[in-house]
């Protein structure tokens, strides 16, 4: 553990600086750095532009590197040899902003609310990415330079999902080693409680269609004739689930790592109330696998979701007609250590198997990603909860995330290290919606937790 | 039966007139009387006022009805007390003209082509309505007047599901009083197989809809902790059928009319091959309830059929969510003596009882009209066998149809009259489609069949 002695410069720094790091994140959100909309290409590379000088400023050695798609930076800090690697990972760009109307002030024109800025991208990332690198910053020119190796590597295509982010890390693989990924990418567990998210879920998202006759057909001449494709797909999809909830494929829970009796207890202590989760969902009960809590469910088990379901006449009124197809989108989520492709191949040869032949099949793959799951006993996880602990004031959380991150087992494949999430919005933060907003003291916290991060590392 | 002495100047008389009939035919099919199309009002009303005419014309006391919509035709022959009625039900409306591209001459715009007119509405059903009023004018004209009490009730919203025919009737029925219904709206059993038709399916149309959460959930978040509304909808459908293919709504065939060993009998004699009926829908197999024929599954077994189901994302590639809601149009076909008020009511309490509490349930009602079958022993249905073995040269069989006409049970409930359905087009006639056609030696043969009919009908 680093000598708090040895972080009281760096967290006065930070104190100091907290009014110029607010003016400097109000900078760079101003800049209307929307990823999926061509037109504001000129936009995403300003925020680059703008993110490479902040981090060269800071006293790292950055360079803006060219992708086929929006450009990223990357830079290094001094070599420190013997000590541990950190790479900051984070991303300028950020959501398209929505519905206009429903936003209350200007999306790239921040505002304080409330004790919170207010601005698409304040919390997703740019916010969360600057907590980082001003952390880095207080280290170099408070703390005597920075205690470890610390890198950056920080993109501008997260929100449109990282197309060119596997090539560039396999390019730069040497450039960017290093013992732990950073990412303040994610969220507290709720307002009062800071959290270190160790894993997310794997997916595989399938499409299936079931072809009947060759068009849609007169229901009262052809009914009862010919197999129904809407029908046959009703009861294809109908066998996923038994009695229990469980997802009946073939070797489909064959890897899925149990829940540690420590973890399942940690979870069970979390603030979390069934009553209060239907109200903010708006669903009627609760369903699920047997045996398992909603956070178990929701963290630590695989589920398989119908995410759209079509054929036939789904217009206004009646067409009486039988439907030449019927399709699915069905997807699996994952955990820790079920294999997206064997579980891809084991849903496909089921489907195939108790597809009937009365219909055409088809399958298609739309998307395939691995689950994460961090060591929770490494160095990196112990000095993260003991940095949050001094950045907030409090304990953290170790939680986990229900959606799936594929930059984390490409990270953990190509470079070998391990991610260490420590997420500082709310996770009520309106990260994709109108009205985006991030506590400036949680901006702050995070900024100090980080800077224990780096300054707790030094020591293992 | 009549003595064909008497039919033979009715015969010559059609004979001679072929050329003229086929003229006035074209010229009732130069009108696009599309009932569906409001700016073709104008001309709906034309067809009426020319059809009006044409019966005056004919010998028949003619006069144009008005409805809340388009007018209809009411028409009497002279008095002849001591005979039976014969009401000839038609309509002058006619179906949209579909894709134009794909007509190989105008819609309205009659050409003969391999010995049948192609028009819209040559079949449906200009051209079969004026063989029976062709057929009655040449016993007006040449028969020394018409031999029974002959009536017409014409009307021009048939293609738009005939919306006010229930009141007219209704409102008319005294001067609608009859003994049988003259139908030639539909088709022979192949081209060269004449056909009486002797029922028609019910039809209970409903839609499902399965409320889960309170708007589109993020399928990580949220997948595996509630309902999916998507997946309870297959799971209910799926209950909708045994494995032999048997409804499994509870009381669903407690009325169903067995078949007769006769009609089982003809049914098995009939030219129908499954290998040629999957080659023409596409379909891989032929499915259906146990025990039956493919015919007999189409005419005289009650079907259940997802007409259209839909939820969640259905645009290409993936979205990640779990629908709030999910959706099913579902129609189940009645057969005599289902009543359809009962079979909807049937299948609300089913679906209610089955659905699970995860979702909220609603059910909404679309259509719902009971199934209609002849009595077969009629001195009508006799005289129909015997009309069209003079007419076309051929025995005709003795067919059913899958599709629901709520007319056929209306008149029997409102007027008390079975109806006789003798179509004289081909069931391949492209009634709804672009190409409609007629066969002019069809067209011939009908209105023989016709004018025997009334001569038959004379003598009972």
């Amino acid at each position: 553990m680093a000598a708090p002695s040895a972080l009281q410069p760096v967290f006065a720094h930070l104190k100091a600086q907290a009014e110029n790091y607010r003016k400097e994140l109000f900078d760079l959100l101003t800049i209307a750095s929307i990823s999926a909309k061509p037109q504001h290409a000129p936009d995403v590379r300003k925020a680059a532009e703008w993110t490479r000088d902040r981090v060269q400023a800071a006293g790292l050695k950055a360079e803006l590197v060219e992708t086929k798609g929006h450009p990223a930076v990357i830079a290094e800090g001094p070599q420190k040899s013997g000590r541990p690697t950190l790479l900051l990972y984070g991303h300028f760009d950020v959501q398209p902003e929505g519905e206009l109307n429903l936003w209350t002030s200007g999306p790239f024109v921040p505002q304080v609310r409330d004790g919170a800025v207010v601005a698409r991208g304040s919390a997703d990332d740019k916010g969360q990415m600057l907590c980082g690198l001003f952390a880095a910053e207080a280290w170099c020119k408070a703390g005597g330079g920075l205690p470890i190796n610390f890198k950056c590597l920080l993109e501008g295509e997260e929100e449109v999902g990282s197309p060119n982010l596997t090539p560039l890390v396999k390019e730069h693989a040497k450039r960017l080693a290093c013992d732990y990924i950073l990412i303040h990418d994610t969220a507290k567990y709720s307002a009062d409680q800071p959290a270190i998210t160790t894993a997310t879920k794997g997916l595989v998202y399938m499409e299936i269609i079931l072809n009947g006759p060759g068009k849609d057909l007169h229901s009262g001449s052809f009914g009862g004739q010919i197999a129904n494709p809407a029908t046959e797909l009703a009861r294809l999809l109908a066998t996923f689930h038994d009695e229990k909830g469980r997802i009946t494929i073939p070797g489909f829970y064959d890897d899925v790592a149990p829940l540690s009796a420590a973890e399942k207890a940690r979870m069970a202590k979390l603030p979390a109330d069934d009553a209060e989760f239907l109200k903010e969902v708006g669903s009627p009960a609760i369903w699920g696998e047997a045996g398992f809590s909603t956070v178990e469910r929701r963290w630590a088990r695989p589920t398989f979701e119908v995410n759209g379901i079509y054929g036939g006449y789904m217009g206004p009124g009646s067409s009486t007609i039988v439907p030449s197809r019927a399709g699915a989108k069905v997807s699996m989520r994952l955990v820790a250590n079920q294999k997206a492709e064997f579980i891809e191949r084991a849903f496909e040869e089921t489907v195939r198997q108790r597809c009937p032949r009365t219909v055409r099949l088809e399958v298609k793959s739309h998307a395939r990603c691995d689950p994460y799951m961090a060591n929770l006993e490494s160095a990196g996880i112990r000095a993260s909860l003991e940095a949050v602990q001094m950045g907030f004031g409090k304990t953290p959380v170790l939680i986990r995330e229900g959606g799936s991150l594929p930059i984390l087992p490409m990270f953990k494949q190509v470079l070998g290290a391990d991610s260490l999430m420590l997420g500082y919005c709310l996770p009520s933060c309106n990260a994709h919606s109108p009205n985006e907003f991030f506590h400036l003291s949680d901006f702050e916290a995070g900024m100090r937790s980080t800077a224990a991060l780096i300054g707790l590392l030094a020591t293992v």
